[in-house]
């Protein structure tokens, strides 16, 4: 793999230079929080949405990265810059920014923070085949996150409990993504993806309530009212996902990934809806770039993130 | 501070040389398990405990470290070992050691770990100065893991909800430490603590179901039922701790650290309690250090984890 | 009471000669999923959706009756052609299907399902009184099912939860129907009933997330659209059922029954509401049955199902 | 399979004669409760245990069987009896004996009770390999019933729940055995059995709040206690289990059945161990029937029970 | 503080001679609810809703005040129309009644109840400063009441836990109000207020089903249709408050209480917001008092109510 | 009934002279703490253990009645001296005690304590009957407060939803006294009082965790280990008391009060149980009274609290 031009704390470097320290809260703590935007044909899409979203985390936490949004924009766009010569190789970026706590003990709440932008292959090995012939949706034990324990809608690197997710989702199909529920036994969201499901012709998806709010969730909601599908955002449960005509996972990387299998059971027909791939579609013609396509084509590649 | 030898992936190089990678799963996912223990005057202290409590981690989240418990516990002896010439200017070492997943994706759940192993100042500047005046606990609205999440149990590296409680502390009081409940509403553990009252003599503290099964908790348990104190391990709310007759916080670090005031209320008579008192000069005698003066003579100094 | 000719397993039969197996799951386990259609001067009422329904229940619990929706349809319209003759002595029919997992012990999920479809007279001898003087709902401390142990959706025959309401709800008053809060104490439904109240004109029920997805329910809605009355799906309490200016059951067997007493407060002003018998009257117009007076000419008569 | 002696309702009959009417609340609504005993070598064990707790189920549900514990137990042991010229064949008994709120209709509280007695095979077939290769248990998704919603300690036959259970852990494992949680997320039980762990050489389990009151758990602790091992009644979670030294089913057919499997974590040394096996032989030892022989030489045979 | 006449059981009195008896249920058990009217320049403002809430409160608890809501509305204007001469002094009344179950012991359902009207200062000192300054809202660690307990609905005397959030949210603030939770996470109410935020131009407020259904809230919402602005009623965590570009209190006696920042996070801009400020200019337009002012004026009095 | 001498605010006074003030926020908010002791034959029982309790709620309401626990006593036993003229009348006293946090709207937290103590009599018309038929227990929906959002184990005023859980109780059975349950179905404690059970000898009683700290629930246990049986504290559900020995509340007027019907079911033999009957016994021989013969002799007076 290419060695990415990556920023660090003030500055460019390639990839294989940055290095965390053990001392770093954001590795020994997981005290650190991030965000993630991608480009289509190089192009970045919906920066300013990833970056509020970023920034409310910052907030909600108190870390203070010492740079405005409209510094760490401009971060992130250089990024892509300088990258550009390696993007034919790779495909498209998903630009990774993040910042933690910084350098000191666990008292140590006033830090000078870590700043690091890079640019990471989008994984399209990991999804691409699922746009073929859909994914399997195991529904996990382990539940999402709670506003009383840590608030499902920052983007932290606190994952655990995600990890464990997949971990567990692949004991029943080696290829599965989980789906998590919420404390009552809701639907809550994929370990890094939102879940839509298209009943009678409706498209349906949790609330944002209790879940990452999603800036590609949103994105499909958009695509679907301009292309005059209903669609209501309300409480799921496994017997909606798995009765549903349809299903798919939203994801910054895949837009649209159809799930044509839920705990075994059949969603639908079994394979990918025609909401989903019209939604693909339209998402498609909307970036300039045949999404689908581009990740066929790239899946043999594996990246970091 | 000078530059302690440390173990990283086979090698034993200076911690300043240690660094970690962007792409460890360690670092962006939190997906890392560690362990701590101290020496007393140089001599490690239950490291069999701790070892067992770091495998039973390892094996709960699916990591093998590619190293046996007696691999792992020769490696923390050798860091004593290597780290002794700087232990008088340190004090005494707190030897943490993890493993992470290793590099990878979010779906490489079979990378090769990452495992470490460093000598650590004992972090006295934390806390020494509750052994005269005790600490204030604050018990916070941040509430501690759930088993349907993530098994408080386990010792791993997504702490984020502990880091924000420390924060909810300190809006209270700056110098406040944070008491977390459980899902029900009792006193479930601090920040890396365990939580002891005192009422009419007896010993009470929570079961270890919801909690990090705490070594040094177990160390005060046996020193109890040693020097003839009655104890209970069960449901305690944040009423018996205002009403309690005195009470203290269990670290690996510390031992025990009296516990003044609870949410503003006065707890017992303001001061170290007796019973805290006794439980901290047996456990000197027996480990052969003056626990409380060491950490009051080392305390001006600051460890980084 | 007439002998109806009834299906069983491929056959057509006296209902009097069909006998459950004592191995059958359905008797032993509760193994068993079903639903239920009424006719309305003989003509069956919204039998599509009521099948839509027993698959879905089909799907979910993993039993293949091994028939398509198709020909379980046509069962059960002929159930009703065989039994026309019997119609006039017995008013109207509710045409009752179900599917066990068929004859095995607890760890035989693939055996060969055992398919009923029967007709009952409707139970007007229930419930025809209330018509005229409002029936009493009695909030019981038995809870609704959760999504988490056995999804309320599901029309299922593991009904003991129901009757432990309904032995409750005599406990206060021998004439009372039960209504079960969910989890978070909100008004969830009745036992095979929904519930709505009138608030200010407005139609309020509870969401369809965590109870039976009423067909009936469905149709009051509808019902209400066509009239101009405005209606709410959201979550209700005891508060507002005490409050509400009037108040009814929906039923496949009654439409729509009027509530005019809760845990003893008296509902408005004690009779039937007039939003309530508006709806009432068109149903009846448009099912060209009055079905009011049916029920009141049929009460003396007494259906098993 | 040979045609056991049969009680239904005041009669002895070939079970093939016994079959169960549709009107049946048992059989429509799961309204009916049951126990089961075992003989060993034909000796009928603990009989007195499981009348009692069938007389507390119908207290609580308000089933009057008609008859007194002195009667059933009658009934019970004339049912061995009469089939004790078939025990060669078939191995042992399980006596399966239940009452259903009889015929009538959702509101017929007092109907008439139906009484069933009979003797079925121990089903030797579907445990008899764990014996000697441990079972792999899976912890499901699918929660424990509450005394909320329908009491755990009831032996009723409304048990879609458990077998959705059962459903979900064969989708890990085609031989695999479900394990529930409660809502808290601790450990309840098995789909009609307890769980035990071992830990240092204690013995765990949890208590019988919220669980079947098993009468062969009972049994298994007073064994302990006859064999000087120690042994707690606890809160248990996923974490115990996969990190204790070993595991266990109780069950009233195989009293004890090793697990050396959970969540795809070996447990201890993934076989049968050593407490596990002193339990089963000093068990065999004092009912005079080598328990782990006789049922791996009728494995071959099934029962519908 | 000038005496002000006082309806009390029949008789109108200065409320310097109305003394509640020690054996009133109201004293002794929490058992009585109120409701509460402001006047604006004197006018009594929605008197009619606040009356409706009052007899709903009555109807739940099952106290018959003994007087029809004509009548209850009659007493509170004419303790308006008594206390008029004191008016000027005064700024404006907050008109608060009541009804206790009256004089018995802890069986007496049936007493005879108190009745009391009475004109207390609206209390400007609490608030005033606000409007300039912006208040601090706390979220505390108490929770709110939830329907299975005591309705959150009603609106009764038995606040003890409104009291102990007030005491834990100065334990963060000297000045701050606090904000309630309910069971899941979700913000609630404020001891005494509703909750709005507005993002994005939308103003957003929790649903009242699980809070006091706020007279002056349902105003606020009715001025913001009147004023174009965009609103929804939904669950709202901290997150939301935190990260808000305004937020604001609603209460009887001071309409719109600007929130400057939550938990020690700035809210928006740290100033009251542009939205707020715009529906306090359109409600004094509505009330004919330029409630900011009026406010700020009578700022030093102090009333008891 | 004759006027008792009260203690109020440093004056003691006729009972009927003494009158809270409108403004109280004891009466408003319902912001007060109080207790309870009874005298036998005159001689105050465990007064300490009360004066104790009372000073546990101050603390944790943070009210400071300005007034040493000494001097509070003194106070108690003043009240039972200057009374002792009416006793021969009255029976005996309960010594009720409170303070509220004074006059003073709701942000003015550092009032003026009010201080009452009053000899009221002790009410046995409304339990003296249950000695000899026993009590009806009925489980209601209502269910006990919880730590998070009121302290069970505080004895205040706020007591809504006790007086709910009475009036709920009645319209099972207009003499039956309510048993509430904690949020998880355990029971918890009846509306001021404890309840026991006995199963096959053993005496258990909830733990107290989340319920009242009886010190008549502390006697009882004490009585029961001087009279050698057996007890146990931990969580009972609803099957537990339905299928009891025998049942009994403890209560501080009445000792303890045999239970012979719960939810209309015969608890036990339904009369009072053998075990109830012999601490009843003990303890009259321990005070010095036949409780029971007292409680039926004074039974037709009624006193106020």
């Amino acid at each position: 793999m290419p060695d990415t031009w990556t920023y660090y704390n003030g500055q460019w470097m390639p990839r294989s230079q940055v290095r965390i320290e053990l001392g770093d809260r954001g590795f020994y703590l997981g005290d650190a929080v991030f965000d993630l935007f991608r480009t289509f044909g190089g192009k970045p899409y919906r920066v300013r949405e990833h970056m509020d979203r970023f920034f409310r985390s910052l907030k909600y936490v108190r870390i203070d990265p010492g740079l405005s949004p409209e510094e760490m924009t401009a971060l992130g766009l250089e990024c892509v810059r300088r990258n550009e010569p390696l993007r034919a190789e790779m495909g498209d970026w998903s630009i990774w920014y993040a910042a933690t706590r910084g350098l000191g003990d666990w008292r140590m709440l006033d830090a000078k923070p870590t700043v690091i932008v890079q640019c990471a292959q989008t994984p399209f090995g990991s999804f691409a085949r699922f746009y073929e012939t859909g994914a399997h949706a195991v529904i996990v034990k382990t539940r999402n996150n709670t506003p009383e324990t840590l608030e499902p809608k920052l983007k932290h690197t606190s994952r655990m409990h995600l990890v464990m997710a997949d971990v567990e989702a692949r004991d029943v199909d080696r290829d599965a993504w989980p789906v998590l529920l919420d404390r009552e036994g809701n639907i809550a969201e994929g370990s890094g993806s939102n879940v839509f499901i298209v009943t009678d012709g409706v498209l349906r998806t949790p609330t944002d309530a209790g879940i990452l709010q999603g800036v590609t969730r949103t994105a499909v909601l958009e695509m679907a009212r301009q292309l005059g599908i209903r669609f209501v955002e309300e409480d799921i449960q496994p017997y909606d996902l798995y009765t549903a005509d349809e299903a798919f996972f939203s994801t910054t990387p895949a837009f649209a990934l159809p799930i044509t299998k839920a705990d075994n059971r059949m969603v639908g027909e079994g394979k990918p809806g025609k909401v989903t791939r019209q939604l693909l579609a339209a998402f498609s013609e909307s970036v300039g770039v045949d999404v689908v396509g581009q990740a066929l084509k790239y899946r043999t590649s594996r990246s970091s993130v």
